[in-house]
């Protein structure tokens, strides 16, 4: 990529991956919040090094990238449908290696990979066999984007206009196809001429709240402030927040949620000044092979991110630090869980089993 | 000072203000934790430069340092009693003007003031009239001191050998004479090889915890770690904190609590988790003629710490912010005021105003 010349352009809106016609068009959100830029990926080589950079974060904008990646990877190939696969499967087996831990992306790419064994199996011309493909990534995209969009809608469900919302990190549509899970309802609010005023913490250490979440809601038009974490607090005793929503890295069978640091605090806080705490994420993010909280490893991440986050050192050398990525908010703090088929209360153990039946 | 030569020097302990005999040495706390250096103040001059440049910082350690300035000022100085109590006066009107609105450092150049006109009533000869403002100005020193060690006692009697201490910002040696007020008790811990562990949150926006706190308890081999403030309730949560204690800016009638913004969050967190939540101020800090907490107004301080607070912007242009300097923490969260002169429970109203019987 670095050889290419890199454009900027004001998109209709923040889209995190988006299909030009020929060609994929991604933000590069390492550059966030600074600049705006869209890197153009014309090959499946491209797409790789985008993955494996970190131009792309949140896995279903990582799965999405791959999925068109595969396509870029056959667009142009010679031969029938057989050699079409041998190609798909090549190239999917490359874009695997490009983040060897992101379940979205084999969840992708093994979509990509069933769609060519269809068509080939079907003997579609290649023609037809290429832009199946397309289509295919492009539904992808669509679905995420579906499922986003229905997550807002019964997270909307519980707002009101006027009222003030917290959240923390970013679950926005930067990670996602649109909307993200969290933000979605900020969005959809935003489409309908409805006021929420949003507080986003900044979320030490690594600033997700600061860089991502003021930035893509700012770029909307949404009435966004932001706040150093250890402000939640505070803005909630002045009566400013009528709710918190997150989104989650994992939900427990037992209603118990993963999400970035900090995320325990706020849950707690919420709940001692009466503030309803809702977690929005899609049915695959819910674990039911998880029993509770407790069986969710917590990664702990390199101590630099506290001590010169920022380029600049802020603590003495040697200092000893505890930097766990996530924590855990057990079930008994959590207001709501909202999906695309619909909010879910306690008892979690007993309804979040219904979601799959 | 620019032109001056700086002196790097390992203290005995890291002691903001310290008198070596003819000058001043002064911790440049601007430097921490990068750097430990000790600067000559030979001048009143100097020291006038030094406060205005915020190389001290602590009302407390303000106050000491402006004293030993005044005696600076006369030192050489020609002419008896009369002549030495005009110039006392001048070199105080002047290093009062060096931070206009420290109530410490009025309160210490008053008594230096006081303690002139003492001696020029009485007729004292230009050598006795010298050692005794010095003599004075090492008083209001000790006395500090002692006012920390009395709080580290009465602190220490709370704690027990073993057991996680979590503290909020800088309520430490760098902005006293010694010992600091919140951190008292860790250092009497430290000196009588009792071990706690202490958790020192990072303190955002300014990062106190993690450039002063952090840096002068390591200083000291205290055992403690270093956290991101949305850390602290995870940290309770895993069982690794029996006490918070912090330092105050302003003690209302009633017993709520001024102090850096996230002491309330804090409070909300501990009592969440049944962990004992202390303050430790000087009686002086303790303000009868304010009611209640909201009674004290809060600084809101400028954007630019939250959105490029490390040198380096972290969030997007534009963006709105909300930066209030301190928060106010209901008497109901705290257990107990802790001065020089014991621990004070609730009913606060009136046992606050039995300290001052």
């Amino acid at each position: 990529m670095t050889a290419k010349e890199m454009e900027t352009a004001a998109p209709e809106w923040l889209q995190s991956v988006r299909w030009n016609g020929t060609r994929l068009d991604l933000l590069d959100q390492r550059l966030l919040p600074e600049e705006i830029v869209y890197l153009p990926l014309d090959t499946v080589q491209d797409v790789w090094e985008a993955i494996r950079e970190l131009k792309v974060r949140g896995a279903p904008a990582i799965g999405i990238s791959a999925a068109y990646g595969v396509y870029l990877g056959i667009a142009d190939a010679p031969g029938g449908a057989a050699e079409l696969l041998a190609e798909v499967r090549r190239h999917a087996d490359y874009l695997a290696t490009s983040r060897p831990t992101a379940v979205n992306l084999f969840w992708a790419l093994d979509r990509m990979k069933a769609s060519a064994e269809q068509l080939a199996a079907e003997g579609a011309e290649p023609g037809r066999f290429k832009s199946a493909l397309l289509a295919e990534a492009q539904r992808i995209q669509a679905e995420d984007e579906e499922t986003n969009r229905l997550i807002g809608e019964h997270a909307l469900a519980l707002f009101q206009d006027g009222m003030g919302v917290l959240t923390h990190c970013n679950a926005g549509g930067l990670a996602t196809a649109r909307y993200g899970t969290a933000l979605a309802p900020m969005y959809l609010a935003q489409e309908r001429g409805m006021k929420l005023k949003v507080f986003a913490d900044e979320t030490r250490p690594v600033l997700q709240g600061a860089r991502l979440t003021a930035f893509e809601l700012q770029q909307a038009g949404v009435d966004v402030t932001l706040i150093c974490d250890n402000m939640a607090g505070y803005v909630m005793s002045k009566g400013w927040v009528q709710a918190v929503i997150v989104g989650t890295d994992r939900v427990a069978a037992n209603g118990d949620v993963a999400n970035k640091i900090g995320t325990y605090s706020v849950a707690v806080l919420a709940k001692a000044h009466g503030i309803p705490f809702y977690v929005a994420c899609p049915l695959s993010t819910i674990d039911l092979e998880t029993p509770s909280g407790a069986d969710i490893p917590i990664e702990e991440r390199h101590e630099d991110e506290i001590t010169q986050g920022f380029g600049k050192r802020t603590a003495p050398k040697g200092i000893k630090v505890f930097n766990p990525a996530f924590d855990v908010t057990p079930s008994e703090y959590v207001t709501a869980i909202i999906t695309e088929k619909g909010a879910v209360r306690a008892p979690y153990e007993e309804n979040l089993r219904k979601l799959f039946e």
